[in-house]
Formats: C-alpha cells, structure tokens, sequence
C-alpha cells in the first residue's frame, strides 16, 4: 500500500496504523524467542503449535458460547491461504463457486487461480439470497457442471457491511447440504461489532460442510499474516496429511508462537474493546457525514460492525467513471465493479477502518462534490 | 517433532536446535518491530517486502558470482509453500511431474496433492541421468499424457547427498526445453558444502523454464517458514497476480520483515560459516563411525554438503523391516521406500544435522549392530 499525497484514501480496507499493538507484540516476540526459542524456531505440528490452538480454541468457544473442539481448527497463513488449501484439497479446474454477490474480491481471485467457474449470487440487504442459492446449483447441475462450493462473507460483509439475517441462515445450510456445496464462511469481522454481537456463525448449525475462516489480521494486525479454519475434524485430519503442512511442520509458525505469546498475555480481548470503540466512532462520524454531504439519490446503510459502508450512488452515475474526478478533488474509494463478476456500477465502497475521523468528514464532502459536479 | 528417550535419531533431517540463532532474531524482531513496526505488521507487497529482497538479492547474486533480478524473485512461506502456488499456477490434475528418484518424500506429497501423477526417473552418484528424463518423457507423450514439470533436489541431495554431475546440467536442461518440462530446483542445501562450492545451480544456465527454490530454513531456522523462489520475471509478475499474495500483501510478511533485519545485522555471512564447520565435523565423524562399525556389503558415499548419508544395506537385508530392530537397539533412520515411488528397500537416510558428535558414533555403532543380527 502506497498512501498518495493529498488523496484520502477511502478505499483501503486496512486497520488504521496507529491501532496497531506494536509495543505489545514486541513483547510476545521476545518472550516467544527466549523461553520457547527451540519451538519457535524449529519444525512444528502441522496442524499449527498447540500453544496456539489451545488458546484460541477457548477464545472461540467463548465467544460462541460453544465448544470449539481442538481437532477441528488449523492455523493458516491467513483466510486467503485457508481458502487456497481448501481449494486444492476439495475442487477441481472447471467446478463452479457459487459466489454470494457482491463479495470480497480478492477472495475470487483464489477461486479463478484454482480454474474455478464462478457464478454470481444475488443478496440483498438481508444478505445472500437463499433461493438464489438454490436456483444456481439446479442451473449448474442441469448444465452437467459440479457446484462444487458457495463462498460467501455473512457477517459484516466485505463489501457491503451487510450481515446474513439470522432467519435465512439454517435455510442456507439446507440447501448448501441439498446440493452438496461446501460453504466457506468467511468470518474475518465477527468480533468488531458496535452495538450488539452477530447472530451466530454458519458452522455453529453443524460443521458438516462448512470451514470457517478466522484471521488475526483484523483484531490484531494484517502483516502477520496469520488465522485458522474452524470445520469437521475430518478435513483437518486430511489437511494436515498434505505436503504443504507437513513438510514444514505447520504454516506460519514462528509467527504463530508470538501470537500465542501475545494470546497468554491476556491483552486481546481489551484491545478488541478499544478496536470496537474506534471503529464505532469512526462509523458513526463516516456515516454522519455522509448524511451531510451526499446529494439526493445516494443510498447506504448503517453498517453494524466491520470496516465498510456501501453506497448506491444515483441513477445515471458510475462508480467508475467517477473515480478519476473524486481523485482530482482528494478522495478515494473502490468502484462497486470490483467486487461483482459483472456490473455493480452504480455502487461503491467506502472503508473507514484506515482513516482518523476528520479525515472523514472531509473525505464524504469531497465525496459529494464529486457526485454533485457528476 | 518429539525426540523419543533412548533413540538416537539419525531420522529427521532437521538443523540442531543449539545451531539456531535465537538471541539475534531476538534483536532482528525488536528492531523489526520498534524501527518498521507499522510496515511489518500492516499489508505489504505481494512480492515480499524490500527490505527483505533488496538485501537477499544482493546476496544471491555474491554467492553465484551473477546477479540476481529483483524482479525474478518472490519471497515465499518456505520451498514447499513456493512449490505448491508453482503447482495451482501450472498444472492441471492428471499431468505428469517426472520426479527424481530417491527424492525429498514430503515434496512428492505436494505434487500428489494436486493431482499430478508421479513418474519417477533415476539417478546414479553423478545425479539424476538426463536419458532416462528424456526416455520418460517421450513415454508420457507417447501415453498421450502431458509431461508438465520435473521436480530435483540437484546439490547435496535429500536423501542421497549426491550432487548432479556440472556435464550433466546443461544436457539436462536441453531436454527439458525439448520436452516443455517446467524445473523445479530444489536448491535448499546450497550454501552448506564443506570443501569447495557446489557447481552453479540449474537456474544459472538461463531462467527460462526453471524455478529454483531457496530458504532461510537450513540457514537460519526452519520454524520461520521463509524461503523464495527464483525465475523469469514474467512468472513473478504472474505469482504476484494470484489472489492467495495480492489479497494477503505477500506471504508471511512479518516474518520476512523479521528476517531482512537479520540480514541487515550482517549476521548471516558469519552464521553460515560456522554451520558449515559443525556439519563438516558431525559428516566426518559419522562417515568414520560408519566405516568403524558396519558390516561388510554396507556402501556409502561421503557426501560434499547438506545434512545427508545414504546407505545401501547387504544383499537381503530390508530397511523397512530393519527398522524396529534398529529402534529396539536405540537408533532410528528412515527407511529407503519413503523416498521412492515403488522399491528403495535396499536404502536407508541417515542425518548427520540433528545430533551432537558423540551420538553419531553410538548410533552408527547400534546400525551396525542392528544390521549384523538382521
């Protein structure tokens, strides 16, 4: 990432630096090196260093207020790596992904390098459309094509903000278990909600046929490049067969040993709370402002956590047209196409995650200038 | 890894914990973290960081005596990790990787994970035998397979420790161009020989069509997952494309950030001189136990560089079932097969890296014990 001068940027969806806990992960890194140096350093578990899952494994459970069993979590190198090794492991060039639309599009990226087919998915703002769901597995089976899985963000979505209503969940998974589709939840913002916690997870109606990805990158920091994937045991168990894992002895694993170094410190819930709080505020001046700043006929929603709002712009104005313009006047944004595999100009993304709050209040107005001017 | 009480394990193939440098990555994770702590622990670049390439380039290239592009190298999770992205981005199930035989065993596992069938060609102490490639690959072809990449660990082998012969490079390669075989150069010995350098490595004679795979794993630490590969720079362009990089900002970031300080310390030159010295020592004196203690029909060769004695056992006598009796006598080895697709009972690999000096001549002398009452 490259911050350009005197354009602020509304498009990167980046924790802020300065919520960073540098200071702190200093600490775990030299209390990782001088009392478990040997470990750290040396070839692991393939699964991920047990001083990390065990951890994590209570942390998850108590935020679900359930159980997560041992033998079902893995350490990634990421959601992104967890989906990678998912779709080695479970796919083949020329299946279909059903792709809740729009979505996170780097995630697509991994299913396209994997030669999947992907296939759109209609949500709405109570997330992704179950009937849609089910509509295009029929068209993909009845067109003798696998869908073989259903990628979908149903919590604080990336892009959208949006969060899968609680009544269309078991209704999904019914579907997705109809149809045979492996669902990869990806949950990478569950615990920065603002107000009231989400509804809970897709895994948490039964692991079979969903894998949950997790990730320190929001809640702790992105650079380190470290999650894990929750599902059935069985495809940790096979999972942790593969050369990738073994040969290494686990992904990540130095890094992994100062994360659980910073785990038994005991400091993360507390800096979850201060996450929470800076985010809210920042949402809340986002979203005022842009109140007082957008022109008639711009839409959005008030996102209920995560880092991201999404606005329908007003008709006969695209998204992508109008970057250039909003970049001459000092603000950036991604243009809604990016996260559809088709159309989505009337859209765009703004993430308030990366900039402090004045900034976002300047931010939205040299927004609506841009829209007004249009 | 567990070390199990009373075996000497001349099995695992892994650096000696006291040779790890943890006091300094200590200072290289503080520095890393209180002078560039926003740049480690935020998104980088999908390449890898910089600060990491600008320095490990330099080094490459001081080693080979020919410069290294920046633009031809990606930082990697380790060599398996750049295997595995080199397998997604060019291979389809069903194609044929031609593997040297014996060879690193959890590499195979890679290929097998994505569905590539493994043909296995063979080598003799001069290193792999450029006919037989050819013979093989002619062979897929004529079967209506497609021969798609030739995986081989060419300096200071595991498991053998055999060097392919500096006459057989270029032929080797000239073959590959004829067939389209994609090389992967498993290059993670390199740096420890013991008397005199090893030969250029296959990459040297023209990247077109070979990735060479390097890692901090032998070097500095294993546990820290980092490596990368070296090749044309359009495949780095690509690689840095694939959504599993561009999503995440590079591949285990923090850690690279970790390391390049590490190099910037300077350390690093002096560190590898030192391993050197201990493994020279510890392959002397397991080389002398050897010829001390085992049996007449036992052959080996002392190997140049790396962590690695191959051993053909007497006429009759089998590794696999060899080995209960070997434990039983306290000293454990890996059996040939695990190297082989089909055979290499008559083999087995002892691994001189783990093991203080002593117990290499105690295991040597239960091997040979072992073997006299086979």
């Amino acid at each position: 990432m490259s911050l350009r001068s005197g354009i602020i940027e509304l498009g990167w969806g980046h924790p802020d630096r300065t919520l960073l806990p540098a200071g702190d992960l200093e600490r775990a890194a030299v209390d990782a090196l001088r009392r478990h140096g040997s470990d750290a350093l040396s070839y692991g578990a393939s699964q991920g260093p047990r001083r990390l899952l065990e951890p994590l494994a209570a942390r998850i459970s108590r935020i679900d207020g359930r159980p997560a069993e041992l033998d079902g979590l893995l350490i990634t190198a990421g959601i992104t790596q967890g989906i990678d090794l998912v779709c080695t492991l479970c796919s083949v060039p020329g299946d279909v992904a059903l792709v809740e639309s729009p979505v996170y599009h780097f995630a697509l990226q991994i299913l396209r390098d994997h030669g999947l087919e992907l296939w759109p998915v209609a949500a709405d703002s109570g997330g992704l459309i179950p009937e849609a769901v089910a509509d295009a597995a029929r068209r993909a089976r009845s067109l003798g094509k696998r869908p073989r899985m259903l990628y979908t963000v149903p919590t604080f979505s990336n892009p959208t903000g949006r969060t899968l209503a609680p009544s269309r969940r078991e209704w999904l998974l019914e579907i997705a278990g109809q149809y045979d589709l492996l669902v990869l939840e990806d949950d990478a913002y569950r615990e920065l909600w603002f107000d009231t916690p989400p509804p809970p997870s897709l895994l948490s109606h039964g692991s079979a046929g969903v894998i949950r990805f997790g990730s320190f990158s929001k809640i702790v920091a992105p650079g380190l490049r470290l999650g894990w994937l929750q599902t059935g045991a069985d495809f940790v168990a096979r999972a942790k067969q593969t050369g990738l894992l073994t040969s290494g002895g686990g992904i990540n694993h130095f890094t992994a040993h100062v994360v659980a170094e910073y785990l038994h410190m005991g400091l993360l819930d507390d800096h979850v709370v201060e996450l929470r709080a800076a985010y809210r505020a920042r949402r809340d001046t986002l979203v005022a402002a842009l109140g007082a700043a957008l022109p008639d006929g711009c839409r959005w929603e008030t996102p209920d956590g995560g880092f991201f709002v999404w606005v329908t712009l007003p008709d006969g104005i695209d998204s992508m047209a109008l970057l250039p313009h909003a970049e001459a006047l000092g603000v950036a944004y991604i243009p809604g196409p990016r996260f559809f595999a088709e159309g989505g100009q009337r859209y765009l993304r703004l993430a308030f995650s990366l900039v402090a709050q004045d900034d976002l209040v300047k931010g939205a107005r040299r927004l609506g200038e841009a829209i007004r001017v249009a």
